[in-house]
């Protein structure tokens, strides 16, 4: 998989690149991040990247040249999507990311700044992803995210397959209490089940956990689980965790 | 505003501190940024900050003592909050990052990593937040999204008041279509009514355009906007943009 970040800070991707799973995974060579600043390609002699909005209203928006001129630099490969970091976008989601991660070669993100990015660079786009209903300064963060969370489906980025298969959002529902050593911290000890070595039992007492976790928190989560699972096999609860 | 952020891997954080808005705000002392490292409070030789889960399951998880010895060696401002970063947890969204700029002087943050943390971590805890519905290699990045989330709404860090309160998910709206030079690029011509110098028509395209944009792509935010403004001036369309 090849990313490809159009960005105003460059400098800003170069320590989150370079450590934990991803600096691994980078240095296996299971992705290739290019930076690219739109900076680079401007003409003119103050290298302008922005310029105020037609109609007024404060904040500077990003000047469409440089995006283009960034973009029609790269090497474009077989299965490509163009992507632009905006609040306006679609919200990532784990299906999101699996998707991106399995019927891609090339991402290229583009980083919106400043109030955002002149409307016309939509044409280069092929796909809008937004973060969350929230704000950030610009488009970076999120980038992050999107890379880090497609770059650990790509194989070998996470050591044991299982290890993805197992986790929330994957099977729909949140994840379970998680406990180590030591069985007794402060008084707090671990749930007897979990001690007892009974497969079966532990998980049974993970799935119920699960259940319980999300409908207490994100109903929403629930009420699409159990809609899926109902068409899926007609009643519920008969699929354990083993 | 101090953050305190818990994290295995500190050194992810430097470059995004440093760039853009945020590293202006650091150098003018808006805020301050504490990395502190659970392994550097470990007491055993190998520096242990993660163990098997009790009950079997793939992956490790981060140990409670360290996350405990770290966080404790903090000091404890009046206003504070101690956030594990999790994708249990509430979603981030705008009217959160604004609560918590607003109400809190100190942010503790506890980046989980590997398969999660132990679950006796939250008796630390007074909040868990997700950045959302999927699965990222560790907390760390959804940190940096909470950090600039909020520390872009602390007074000083963007330049003017009105830059903050006329964008997108503040108004419960996505933002309007925005367009700079050149007039026209590539065929691509910038509508005539933004063109116009009529202020009245422009603030009216503009609404026009993010009602549009929201129902076609959020019809959620689309129907949560209508409803709020049916509850506060009993009729729909009164209030322009101006």
């Amino acid at each position: 998989m090849r990313f490809d970040i159009v960005t105003l800070f460059p400098d800003s991707f170069t320590s989150i690149l370079s450590s934990g799973l991803i600096g691994k995974a980078l240095a296996k060579q299971i992705a290739q991040v290019n930076l690219i600043n739109p900076r680079d390609f401007t003409t003119d002699k103050h290298r302008k990247v922005d310029d105020e909005p037609y109609g007024g209203g404060v904040g500077m928006l990003m000047k469409p040249e440089p995006i283009f001129a960034a973009v029609e630099s790269l090497p474009v490969l077989p299965r490509r999507e163009v992507i632009l970091m905006s609040p306006q976008g679609q919200t990532i989601n784990q299906p999101l990311l699996r998707e991106l991660a399995t019927n891609y070669d090339q991402l290229v993100v583009i980083c919106g700044h400043y109030e955002g990015v002149d409307e016309r660079v939509l044409h280069l786009v092929t796909r809008e992803i937004s973060l969350g209903d929230f704000i950030l300064t610009g488009g970076e963060i999120p980038a992050m995210a999107l890379i880090n969370g497609v770059m650990r489906l790509l194989p070998g980025t996470v050591g044991k397959v299982e290890s993805l298969k197992s986790e929330s959002f994957e099977e729909g529902l949140l994840d379970y209490p998680q406990y180590t050593r030591p069985a007794n911290f402060r008084g707090w000890k671990v749930p007897d089940v979990l001690l007892s070595g009974n497969h079966t039992e532990i998980a049974k007492w993970r799935l119920e956990q699960q259940i319980k976790r999300t409908g207490d928190r994100r109903p929403d989560l629930l009420k699409a689980w159990l809609e899926e699972k109902e068409g899926k096999d007609g009643e519920l609860g008969t699929s354990g965790g083993d």
